[in-house]
This record gives structure tokens, C-alpha cells and sequence, in this order.
């Protein structure tokens, strides 16, 4: 996408001060900004950047008064703040109009796609799919039998669904996902080998959720694993079979949930979080990275971290002390040799 | 698939009570179901939501004698329990009735496949391999040079195998997974960079194993990395060049095993495990989620936890103590501040 | 590709002793080796298996004295190590003849592609998207639009790098790999849903890294997440938006760091480690596997272990300590019980 910025100022219904021929093609921020980059300045704390900055123009408040003269073009508007996330999303939209069916996708005749569809090349949509108005299906998407996925949403390239997943409207999956995979449920034999226990759910994810790339979300025994609405999923996040997720609770990369737990709605767990099988966490729980979660968490709204899980402040003063461990000890052997000399 | 309660009962031998037309196509927890479930009741604990459940069906004992009128169809067998499970792997296996070459798959003419082979659309198998009778190659699968499959094997959609892997009998890989990726190996050059050692092993899956979604199984620096028969290996799970895993052996998701460590048979790794390079541990072992194991097992049976890992019920015992420091610590000052008193 | 001892001493500059004409397809070690292998001898300690090797040929230092006889046919070298080394490197690279474009690959019209490139079937290559000299990009890759990749690269099967992500020159990048998905970038609205942050930045690699398998790499909010020159990275390994990896650092698999955090040169970072957001790690620094990091590194050239992370050899201290916690708490107890009573 490539605007001039009087075509941004109009945009922002903004007045330009400097060259309005002026291309823009970037965004960036005000001290990284190049040749073709349209930056901004909100915080004033960073407006001596605006007097060197190489941005070919920059978003600054109406109220903003200059103390040196700028080489940049200016954007003046009411929010430059404002302004400039209005941009961020035009931009970062401007190559999502895709549509139709390219060449070599296969798409089952029994599958129903709705208005403005794209389904990319080397996609695969099986029998009876349902795909909702607007949504994209990249190339190298896999979509199994029965799937159903709703309105305005992504499925970015390599994303697999297998069959009888259901997906909610407004729905976001980054590349390499795989929804649906059989959970891991194997039944030890008296040999020592395992016999597969049948993974006959599926998946359900509701609107509004966004999943980052290469995660996996396993199908549930019987019935469904479930992400409710408005849930944020990083990368290279594992949910096993028959979990849930509450609606806008946030999961940070490389954190997996064991099978048949049910987190709370809001909780928040950050980077590497491990939590057990068959737990309940309450609603607005806040896990710190890496926290290993053992047993469930009834009250709500309270921050854990560390393995063993505590509540964090206490978890952050074991490990002081657990740092002075080898200081401890001789301290203990000194009282002892002490007691014992008397 | 759709079946009425008739022909489940033939098929379990079993006896109708209620409605035999009524048409069932989902199994369900008897707590879960709804119009076109079948369910079933073996744990007495459960029978109180026989009397109201949703279920269109419910598979129970000849033997139940019910408290009150049940307004579900029931259907009556010798073993509740033994019969759904029957019905689960009949469900589960019912869309894998896949056949022949799809279009827009590419077939190199060097390779062989057996009977009853599927080939979905968009994969792709190299010169020199050989895929085994009834093996079902899902869409966009890749696999490289001279591999090898054997028989009943399902690859679903996504998998990648390298050039020279061998795979066995009866497998089944996720999606996702990468099978023969290169080993991590760099040699440390002189100015700080460093040179890449070739990889030119391959990897050995022998019969049975079951592979989840996301993995990576590096090759071999030399030789092969291997894991053996009957091994369960959940998702995002690594395995690195030249590891050997044991029979049996089964591993959580997102658990890593470092280079040319050689894991025991029938051992468990929780989830999040990491087990360093180089290590030898005894069969049996059994590892706690997030175990860090530093140094080799060779007591075979036992239970692990813990980083720095330890005995699983002495671990848990200084996590206990743990918990406690910051007391443990103002005890201790209280005691030299007494003895210095005096 | 197949070799005789002769042709393989001819490449090497050595002498045969034994069959010159006997077939060597495959290198391993000399305790492994079998039919058609060729393995070599550097270490005197490995001299024992010389004996009895099944190895078809092995290469040996030419002031090799046999203190027994040989059944396996010897190719006498200057440097055993290094010849051996070459041969790897020249059976590694062997499969990579790869050329031209396969029928059912996408290439968009306005892409540049260099000579020699290879682009392997249901490839997807979108629009002004370069590809240097010499590059292979393999099956079932997707490159969005105005991606450029430099000379000599691959990318294996699989690998998606979304639009606007720059490749250097030498860049091997491994199967599921995906580069350029979108940061996890969020902001909470006041009724408990989050509104995404676009994501508009790029990826930035520059020359002779090498990625690993289903890694994930995400673009930058503004401007660009960059893994600098030499980086090595292992499987499963996540990179968040914004994050910086400095010149010939290496990360072991399933490593994690957080958004915008800065990492320095020829740092290395075990398996399964955790980097926070926003910080500043020094250069040569060096993380044990598992290590937390949560706050920033000032002085370079340090062992870290642990969580809470401290340096390695204070880490191991403490954690002697921790496994003694259960004794040490009873003596604490001791003592306060032999001082009440006095």
C-alpha cells in the first residue's frame, strides 16, 4: 500500500505541513523511520527524535509547538495516537482482499463456501464443509469432513483442521496449527503395551479467538475440547483433549493445559506455563512464566508462579532465599558446632 | 456415520428398549448427550442421569434393574463398558475408507505402493520409497527419498519425512510432525562462527509407535535416531540426532530429549520434561511433569521430579521445606541472635 | 550415491589396501558399521573395533600400525578425521541436484527467481517476491508477497514465511518452520476482551543462519524482529515479535524469548530456556537448559543456571542444598527445641 500524505491526511482528517506529494509505504517508529516511512510522536518524551528523524513524515498533535525547525513532513491531527492505530489497521488489512478459488485447491462438491471466499492454492476441503462469509482460507489449508467454520475468519497457509472441528465467526489461525488431532489417551495392557483409546470428539472454538502458529489443540475423548470466545493463544501452545478455556483468557507461547482441565474466563498464564490433568483454575487466575500447576485454584483473581505453584509474592520470596541456601547451611552447621561445644 | 438403535444393537448383540428406529450419530457421556447421541451407563455412580439425560440412546447392563422410567431408549448388552468401546473404535475408524492416488498428488514412477494405498491430494512421494498395503498418506503429506513405510500406517495431513527414514508397521504421525529434520550439530570456528557437521543418518520408527501432532525427530549425525516399537509420544514433543527411545516408552507433550541419550523401555516422561544429551536412563523410569534430568538413571522403577531432579517423594518433600523458607530463615536469625546474647 | 574404495581414494588423495572395487554407499561409525558402509578410525581408543568391523572400508591415518590382521578393506589418508569430514559433507549435499520449477508449484508472474533455483511441487510463491541463485525452496513452502530470499538458501518442506520477510544468503531453514506470523500483541478493553494490536513489521534473517523444525518466528509490531548473521537455532524454538538475536548465538530446542527483548552475540542457551520480555542480554552469555531469565544481563561472558536464574555455579550450590531442605529443617527444629529448654 502506498499513499501520499495528503491522502493520509485526509484520512485522519488532519492538515499536512511540508511536501503533501510525499510517498508512504511503512509504518515505523519515529527513531527507526527511513525513506517512504510515516511515523508519529505521541509521548513527548520522544520528540526530540522529530527533529532527526530520516521518517519521510510523521503524525504529531494539532496542539504540538515546535522548538527547532523539522526537516520531516508533518501530519497535524487531534490524536496523533489515535490516528496512527487507524493506520496500523489499514495497513495491516490492505492484502487481505482475497477471493475465490485458485487453481489447483480441491474443494468437495458437497462443501458450502459463502460469499467472498478465498480458498488458496493446494488447499484440501473435504465433504460437508461449511465456511461462513468473508473468510480466507490460505494455501496448504487442511480442512477435514464436517468442519464448519464461521464468518471473517483466517486460516493462515498450512493451518489443519481435521474433520468435525467447528469454528466460531472472526476466528484468527496462524500457519502450522493443527486442530483436532486425537487426544492422547492409550490403555496400558498387561504386557506393557498400550491399546489406543478411540479420540471419537472434536474441537470447538468460539468467535472471536486468535491462535498463533504451530500450536496444537487436541479433540476430546467424547464429547469436545472448547476454546470460548474471545481467547488469545501465542505460539507452540499445547491443548490437550477434552480441556476448556474460558472466554478471554490469554495463553502465552510454549504453554500447554493437560487433559480435562478447565481454566476460568480473564485468567492470564505466561510463557512455558505447565498446568496438570483434570484441574479447575478460577476465573481471572495470573500465572508467571513457567509456573507449574499441580492442583486446582479456587480463588479467583489471585497471581501464581514458580513449581511448586505459590501465590507469586510469597514464591518471590522463597527464591531470595533459596539463593542464600548454601549461606544458610553454614550458618545452621555454625549454631550446631556452637551448641555442641557447650 | 448414522445408525438407528436396531442396528447398534446387532451389532452388539444387545436388546432394544424404546424407540429402535431412532437414529443415533455421535457417542456421548451420558451427562453430555443430546438429540442423536448414543450413550452408556456401566459405573453405578453414574445412574441417576439415566433418569435424565438427553441421550437419544444409552447402552446399559442386561442386568440393570431401573429405580424409576427412563424416557431414553435403552439398549441392553452383557458388558456396557466393553460395548461402547466397540462402538468408539468403529466410529472413529469410519472415515478411513480412503483409496488411490488423489489428483494433484505427485507420485515419483521409482516408488512402490501396496494395496489399498491412499495418496491424498497435494502430497508428495519422492523417487525410491516404498509405502506398505492399506498405509493412508493424507493430503500434503511429503516424503523424501528412499524412505520407507510399512504397512497400516496413517500420515495425516502435513506430515514431512526426510530422505532415508524408515517408518514400520501400524504408525500413525499427526499432522505436523517432522521426521528426519537435520541433527543440531555445529562445530565452534576459531572467529566465534560456526560450521555446520552433516547429518546423513536417518530416523528408525519401528512398529506400533504413535507420533502426535507437531513433533520433530531429527536424523541421525550418523547412524540412525530411533525409536522403538510401541512407543506413545504426544505433541510438540523434540527428539534430537541419535536418541534411542525404548519399547513402550511413553512421552507427554512438549517434553525434549537431548542428543544421543538413550531412554529405557516402558518408561513415562510427564509434560515439559527435558532430559539432557548423552544420558542413559533405566527402564521404567518415570518422570514428573517439567523434570529437568541432568545426569543418567541406573536404578531401573523408579519415579522422578524435579529440577534438580530427584527422587519423586524426597523432591516433594524439599518442595514442602520449599515453601517455608522465608520462615525458616527469620528461625534461624532468631537462633543466632539468642546464642549471640547470651 | 555409491562409491568404490578406489573412487573414494581418489577424492581423498590416499591408498587403498584390500578391495579396491568394493561398493560403499552409506558412512557410520566403525562399532556400527555393516555391508557397503565406510567408516574411518581417528581415536586410538576406538582401534579395538578396527578388528572386527563390519564395515566395508574404513579410513586410517596413514602411520596406522595393525597390530592384528584386517578383514575390512583400509583407505590409508594424511588426516583420517578430516577426510572423513569431506566425505560427509560431499554424502550430505548429494540429494540437493535440485532444479527447475515442478509442474503444480504457484509462482506469481511478477516473482524474480535467480538460476539454478529450484521450486519443488505445491510450492506457493506470491507476488515481487525474490529468490537469489542457487535457492531451494522445496514442496509445500509458501512465500508471501514481497518476500526476498538471498542466494544458496533452502527452505524444506513445509516452511511458510508470510509477506514482506527478508532472507539473507546461506539460510537453511528446516520443515514447518514458520517466519513472519503475526506477534502476540493485545490491548484489554475496559469490558474484559482484548482488541488486536496489527502487527506490521517484517522478519529480518540475515546470512548463514540456520533455523530448525516447526519453530516459530514472529514479525515485528513496527519495524522488524532480526536474527543476525551466523545465528543457530534448534527445533520447536519460539522468537516473539520485536526480538533481536545477536551474531552466532545458538538456541537449543524448545527455547522461548519474549517480545522485544535484545539478545547479544555468541550466546548460547540450552534446551527448554525462557527469556522474558524486554530485556538486554550481553553478549557470550551462556544459559543452562530450563534456565528463567527474567531480568536483563549486563555483564557478558557468564554461565547462568536455574530458576530464579542465577550464575551456574551459585545455582548448583543451592540446589545441593534444596535436596537436603527435609534434614535441614529438622536440625533448625532441633536446635530451637534444645535452646527452649535451656
Amino acid at each position: 500500500m502506498e499513499l501520499s500524505a495528503k491522502e493520509v491526511a485526509n484520512i485522519l482528517g488532519g492538515i499536512v505541513e511540508g511536501d503533501e506529494h510525499i510517498k508512504l509505504n511503512t509504518l515505523a517508529k519515529i527513531e527507526e523511520g527511513g525513506t517512504g516511512t510515516l511515523s508519529f510522536l505521541a509521548n513527548p518524551k520522544y520528540e526530540p527524535f522529530l527533529y532527526t528523524t530520516q521518517a519521510s513524515a510523521v503524525i504529531v498533535n494539532k496542539s504540538l509547538k515546535l522548538n527547532k525547525e523539522v526537516s520531516t513532513t508533518l501530519i497535524r491531527v487531534d490524536d496523533a495516537y489515535a490516528s496512527f492505530t487507524l493506520l496500523l489497521e489499514k495497513f495491516a488489512n490492505g492484502n487481505q482482499q482475497l477471493n475465490g478459488i485458485e487453481k489447483t485447491a480441491v474443494v468437495a462438491e458437497s462443501s458450502v463456501l459463502g460469499a467472498n471466499v478465498y480458498v488458496g492454492a493446494h488447499a484440501y476441503i473435504a465433504s460437508k464443509t461449511k465456511i461462513g462469509n468473508n473468510s480466507k482460507i490460505h494455501p496448504q489449508v487442511y480442512i477435514g469432513e464436517n468442519v464448519s467454520i464461521g464468518e471473517n475468519c483466517v486460516l493462515f497457509p498450512g493451518v489443519k483442521v481435521y474433520h468435525g472441528c467447528q469454528i466460531g465467526n472472526n476466528c484468527i489461525i496462524h500457519s502450522g496449527t493443527i486442530i483436532g488431532s486425537d487426544g492422547f489417551g492409550f490403555a496400558p495392557l498387561a504386557d506393557g503395551t498400550y491399546k489406543k483409546i478411540p479420540q471419537t470428539g472434536i474441537v470447538t472454538i468460539n468467535d472471536n479467538v486468535e491462535i498463533g502458529s504451530n500450536c496444537t489443540i487436541d479433540r476430546a475423548t467424547l464429547g469436545s475440547t472448547t476454546i470460548n470466545k474471545g481467547v488469545k493463544i501465542d505460539n507452540l501452545v499445547q491443548i490437550a483433549h477434552n480441556v476448556e478455556i474460558g472466554e478471554n483468557t490469554v495463553i502465552a507461547a510454549q504453554s500447554g493445559v493437560a487433559g480435562s482441565t478447565k481454566i476460568g474466563k480473564n485468567c492470564v498464564l505466561g510463557g512455558q506455563v505447565g498446568i496438570a490433568g483434570h484441574l479447575v483454575i478460577a476465573d481471572f487466575s495470573q500465572f508467571g512464566a513457567q509456573t507449574g500447576v499441580a492442583s486446582s485454584i479456587k480463588e479467583s483473581n489471585k497471581k501464581w508462579n514458580g513449581t511448586p505453584y505459590m501465590e507469586m509474592r510469597d514464591n518471590l520470596k522463597s527464591q531470595t532465599i533459596f539463593r542464600k541456601l548454601p549461606d544458610i547451611f553454614k550458618r545452621l552447621e555454625a549454631l550446631e558446632k556452637l551448641l555442641s561445644n557447650k
